[in-house]
């Protein structure tokens, strides 16, 4: 099959219609979001999931919130834009709790907030709005892009003419999860794209099965090796010198580089460390949130324990269907992130460059690439 | 409900019932092994898992081989005991090999092998292998509730008044496991019945799940406080202050201390070791495997991918089905086990005392205790 995108313009243009991510790999099925509540859902439930991906959504989500509002008003002008206003913040606040940690969403919605300080009335308002979703979709998927260009060189690096390069990889951090390119994949589309023979381990990812479920089934659809193994192999193939490099993806970067990822990451950094394998994480500047030096300060949020307790899939009839792996009265819990500190990320690979994770050298890797991230913004 | 046990002589006294651990928590049913097939069979396929408990089954096993061997001679002297031990040989070894990474069933099927030397004639053979295999068992039981003696002080010294002890526990090293106590539990459920207040995180342990199916079923049934988590959790949880100690049982432990066990044990003990908590293995002395020095020379057993890809469980209505978690074409590897080397792990309890993981407090530990390991037997 051919790559289906994960998110666009509804038919009516007045709604977005996204990538159904949890029924992949079994479905390939697009959901209609209309309303702020939709958008806010849709992030909740994992309908669309992934730092950049979220964050994208959640720039339409202001922009679909201002259009439901202006038509509930009948398409009358409010009795002011201060009030307008005021309701569109309140439809974007909800957007913007819908999930506590990725760093993408709260920049997302405010940074269109802020474009919407510009518009005299309304319709002006919806109009930069929209406009400034799209530059924000284009804008990120063009860092994706530069995300690869700065990461292969990377893998290049650790190339041999005996065999594949080997790199392990936790949850989804690719085209599904950040529009067009992905940031963890990134260097991996890109250096397989130029030739370079690599292979992929994929970490199942536990407990929503992102590994098993997305990423080998996008790096399937793109013609990437890879192989799935369980979260708890990646320590025993790093002992054993099977894997020749880390990379993952980020929900929030620190300024001095400690980086909150999907819960399972800082384990992987820990046997990388132990054993002498390069740790990457790869992020749009987006990703970092200059506000926060220390990874202890990154919300972690925690879900339900139902999601431990069962697991869907596909049944040999192919039904899709949800089982029960544990005794009925077991209480479970469910931390969806993990910081892993600064000192065990050998280098942060962003649009404008690869460095080491501390906070000098962000900081003039940010300034280099005028970045849009957090604080260079406000 | 009570305790079931995990093994037990069938009513005809010519065969062997084990409770098939492959359909818990979902349904309490027994298995009986008549032949040295079966016994390869049951342990091949983890019906039976766990090292203590595999050992124990195999030296019934060999039991039975003989037994099975004399029937179909039609209970008629073989032309010399020599042929008789040939034979008896030749299906011990089947059993021998079923598995290649736990320490105790070489040991176990070695060890009755030896005990079979003194017998004049093949009915007396019979009478040795039985008599020995329940002294194993009994010998074994013992040991594990030496080892509930030997942990639990552990365990007290870290309780404090305001809150429960955290353990966090991988796969099942339990009741199941270990027979009548458990290894890496046994200190749990000696704590526990001392009325130290305790909680345990229980991993899921993927890819097979026991600690979801397994250890959450026993600590369950014996009312001890516990919490499912996915495999991925316990590093944060370290992080956060959230685990007093890791306790983990083995499936062979090498002179100096590296300790093989279920996939994933390494992370955590590399997680333990960056956050100061206490790291600790729980085995019987039959677990050591004296005549290796590295854990890199314990074979390392890998599994077929369908482990990885499908997973059961009990859907809404009760049925025990199997899913697929992946695509459909998704190769999966599975390694079933991981070395943790003696520089992570804090002590080794085992049922003469707790020591260091280093070759001299090792020596000097199974010489305290008259060990029954194997070089101690060769």
């Amino acid at each position: 099959m051919s790559w289906p995108g994960t998110v666009r313009m509804g038919a009516d243009g007045a709604s977005l219609e996204v990538l159904d991510q949890r029924l992949l790999p079994y479905a390939v099925r697009w959901l209609v979001l209309r309303t702020a509540d939709d958008v806010r859902a849709a992030i909740t439930d994992m309908v669309v999931r992934g730092a950049g991906l979220i964050g994208n959504v959640a720039a339409y989500g202001v922009w679909l919130a201002a259009l439901e509002i202006f038509n509930e008003a009948g398409g009358t002008a409010f009795s002011s834009m201060t009030d307008f206003s005021a309701a569109v913040r309140r439809a974007a606040h909800g957007i913007k709790t819908a999930r506590p940690t990725a760093g993408n969403l709260a920049w997302a919605v405010d940074k269109q907030l802020a474009a919407m300080e510009a518009a005299a009335g309304e319709q002006e308002a919806l109009f930069i709005l929209r406009g400034s979703a799209d530059e924000l979709a284009r804008s990120e998927a063009d860092a994706c892009r530069l995300i690869g260009v700065q990461g292969k060189p990377l893998i290049e690096a650790l190339s041999r003419s005996d065999r594949a390069v080997n790199i392990l990889t936790h949850c989804n951090a690719g085209k599904l999860a950040f529009v067009d390119w992905g940031s963890a994949l990134a260097p991996v589309y890109a250096a397989h794209e130029a030739g370079i023979p690599l292979h992929v381990w994929v970490d199942e990812t536990r407990p929503r099965n992102q590994g098993a479920r997305l990423t080998a089934w996008e790096l399937a659809v793109n013609g990437v090796p890879h192989t799935l193994i369980a979260d708890n192999a990646g320590g025993h193939l790093m002992r054993r010198g099977l894997v020749d490099m880390v990379i993952v993806g980020a929900d929030r970067v620190t300024r001095r580089g400690d980086v909150a990822n999907k819960i399972g990451t800082y384990l992987k950094a820990l046997a990388a460390r132990a054993n002498n394998v390069p740790f990457y994480a790869a992020l749009p500047a987006s990703t970092f949130d200059l506000t926060l030096t220390s990874g202890d300060d990154i919300p972690i949020e925690e879900r339900g324990g139902e999601e431990v307790r069962l697991i869907s899939g596909e049944t040999a009839e192919g039904e899709i269907t949800e089982i029960l792996i544990c005794p009925e009265a077991t209480l479970a819990r469910n931390w969806a992130f993990d910081v892993t500190p600064a000192e065990l990320v050998t280098g942060l690979v962003c649009e404008c460059g690869v460095c080491r994770a501390d906070e000098s050298a962000i900081a003039a890797l940010l300034g280099k690439g005028k970045s849009d991230s957090r604080e260079v913004k406000q």
